[in-house]
């Protein structure tokens, strides 16, 4: 897939004013058409905020990010992929702090306005000599065009198929700002953190406080909502970086609510595409559980069906299996009453009372084939919270793609 | 494969005395070479314990039998292929009775001395008038030859592609007692519970509550430590029946004991040939985890790595990628130290320090593919406590089989 074709057939959200980028391709990954290397950069300092994995084996980068955040004063990330940099001891944590170094020197910043983000094969040493060069390559193209998104966003991914994008604006007291986020997922997706990588970037102004509240509030509610296949990854980190480009003062009141609701919408499309782009997804999973007493009983449901691989299974062989996902609710360690559950698959009722429910095998089965998204909704009936979950079906290419990645 | 090959590769262990067993085709499954009814009749009545499933969503066998365990006077188990009579409400419990009435007329026996076993397709009513035809059918043959044996083990599998049988004998005070075992697998086979189904024979005597401690014990450490794709199925349903026929004295003391431990080599045994045979298996998966302050904590971890798309498609690739592996136990929810962990790949040395060791991955990756067993270590370096799993590499073959299975 070229730049040319990739640029065609995404909609390139707009960069927030005072922020630039770049991707381009260092000898990381092997194949010369393919970004490894990505640099983004805010003209103005920058607060930010990040999520990171709850992965006990945590990647170098996610401890160097986490170390300095949330905090003011930065002006970029430097982003590599091929290599996550993670189960690398303590070389890793210098090799992170190398690779930072070198990046803000080409900016012409200091090391600690700089967060580093890794993502690929585990248990390597960074190249860091390729790296460098990489940033020697990509310094010079730093745009805020179409083709330096696509490229900087390309410059993230692994086995992705994609780059995953997501743009609004809102406005404010005449101020108009702008919210921009790119994302990568496709394998060792789990729930329990802020799966994946990704990055949003504002020309709002926002109190380190605020930034990371509403990173967090965004994150339980959308990168915490999608699994591909239930693997909790080393190096999962979402960064936000707001630089008053739009308007120097910190939002606040209603203002800064209307922030939060373009940040989970712009999360909430990421965490969709990154289910969406799952490895060898043939159909997105969208999850609705509702009627439970918490939130977490909701999730902890949802999260059993997304990732059960019978479940997955049966989606992607278009078969209306209800049994499959009946019984993973049963084992998802929530107390429920399965007479009260009921069941709906695009919107076709399949169980209800405990028991199964007359309908049209093939019709659903149709219906599945037909759209490359499905709906499965399952009211629990004892409570009143509710959660979404996005998942991705399982297919031979996912074990083909995985049972080769490495050797 | 016909009866005669079946009988030629396995090595079929004797009956206990005074059981009796057989197996017909009556029209539940398709293919009409496949057997689809069992029936096992004990002629002396018998102690049964049981060991179910922890779903909620339990199947009408399930509670039947679960009602009427740990108990005496039991003279045989009727059991179904092709249709698991789970999630079919009160009308699957009447059904569930029904059968049970059937096969005790074909025993000449009360309801009262009988259990049932059902396996197959979640959600359809039992068609009982095709199950009291093939007791009609079984009942004539009911015999301890090796022919019936295999048939009476074949009458239970659904996608297995083979019988699971063991059996030992033991010696106490100049009594020979015989032990005998057979159980399915296959899929939907998770952790949690007593994984599959099972039945456990013997012509030892045994109290209701010493049948029923040293079943949940043997079960513990090897039927809830087994996993082909960490889906807890409705219907998972261990049985052990012990007739007295050696010796009509019930077990004590040491003797006891030689059972207790004839019984755990049995349960052992039929485990590991699960994950084995689990659906498209290439490599069955032994997962050692030692040096934890809990068995619940290493089994958490072992079953976090048993379970896990990536580790499993990598060993289907002969990949040592020990990332996966080291990841999935730092997501396992147990705490721990990851510069402790130490693992070792079928006896090669991988990760240690918190850092990747050198080794020669092509000779790694060469001796997965020369056996079918892969044998994962895993320390943990804080504790004194061990488990041993057992699970199944995922492949391709496994999402054809599930994504055709039902339609």
């Amino acid at each position: 897939m070229s730049i040319a074709e990739t640029s065609l057939r995404l909609p390139i959200p707009p960069l927030p004013r005072g922020f630039r980028m770049g991707g381009v391709h260092a000898g990381l990954k092997r194949n010369p058409t393919r970004e490894d290397i990505t640099l983004i950069v805010s003209d103005l300092p920058a607060t930010a905020a990040g999520v990171y994995t709850t992965n006990l084996v945590f990647a170098a980068p996610v401890a160097f990010d986490r170390d300095r955040t949330p905090g003011v004063g930065f002006r970029g990330i430097a982003i590599n992929s091929g290599n996550a940099n993670a189960c690398t001891g303590t070389r890793g944590l210098d090799d992170a702090r190398s690779m930072a170094q070198a990046a803000a020197e080409k900016l012409g910043v200091t090391e600690s306005a700089m967060l580093v983000l890794s993502t690929g094969i585990i248990g390597e040493f960074l190249p860091l000599e390729k790296i460098k060069h990489g940033f020697d390559l990509v310094a010079s193209t730093l745009e805020s065009t179409e083709r330096a998104i696509v490229k900087a966003a390309r410059g993230m991914l692994t086995t992705d198929t994609r780059p995953k994008l997501s743009g609004s604006t809102f406005t404010a007291a005449a101020t108009t700002y702008t919210l921009f986020g790119m994302a990568k997922g496709a394998a060792m997706v789990g729930p329990r953190m802020a799966t994946m990588l990704g990055v949003i970037l504002t020309d709002a102004a926002l109190t380190p406080a605020d930034a990371q509240r509403l990173l967090g509030e965004a994150t339980e509610c959308t990168f915490n909502c999608v699994s591909v296949d239930g693997h909790t990854s080393t190096n999962d980190t979402v960064l936000l970086l707001a630089n008053g480009a739009a308007n120097a003062a910190p939002l606040s009141g209603e203002t800064l609510a209307a922030f939060g609701t373009a940040l989970l919408s712009a999360c909430e499309s990421l965490a969709r595409e990154i289910a969406d782009d799952g490895e060898g997804a043939t159909h997105v999973l969208r999850i609705e559980v509702s009627g439970c007493p918490t939130r977490d009983a909701a999730r902890q449901i949802a999260r059993t069906i997304a990732d059960s691989p019978l479940v997955k299974t049966a989606i992607a062989g278009a078969d209306p299996n209800w049994g499959r996902i009946v019984s993973a609710a049963g084992y998802s360690g929530v107390q429920f009453d399965p007479s009260r559950l009921v069941l709906r698959l695009n919107g076709t009722l399949l169980f209800e009372h405990g028991a199964p429910v007359p309908f049209d095998g093939s019709a659903v089965s149709e219906l599945i084939k037909a759209a490359r998204e499905t709906l499965i909704e399952v009211e629990m009936g004892f409570g009143k919270q509710s959660i979404r979950f996005y998942s991705s079906d399982l297919t031979a290419e996912y074990v083909r793609l995985n049972a080769d990645y490495h050797t």
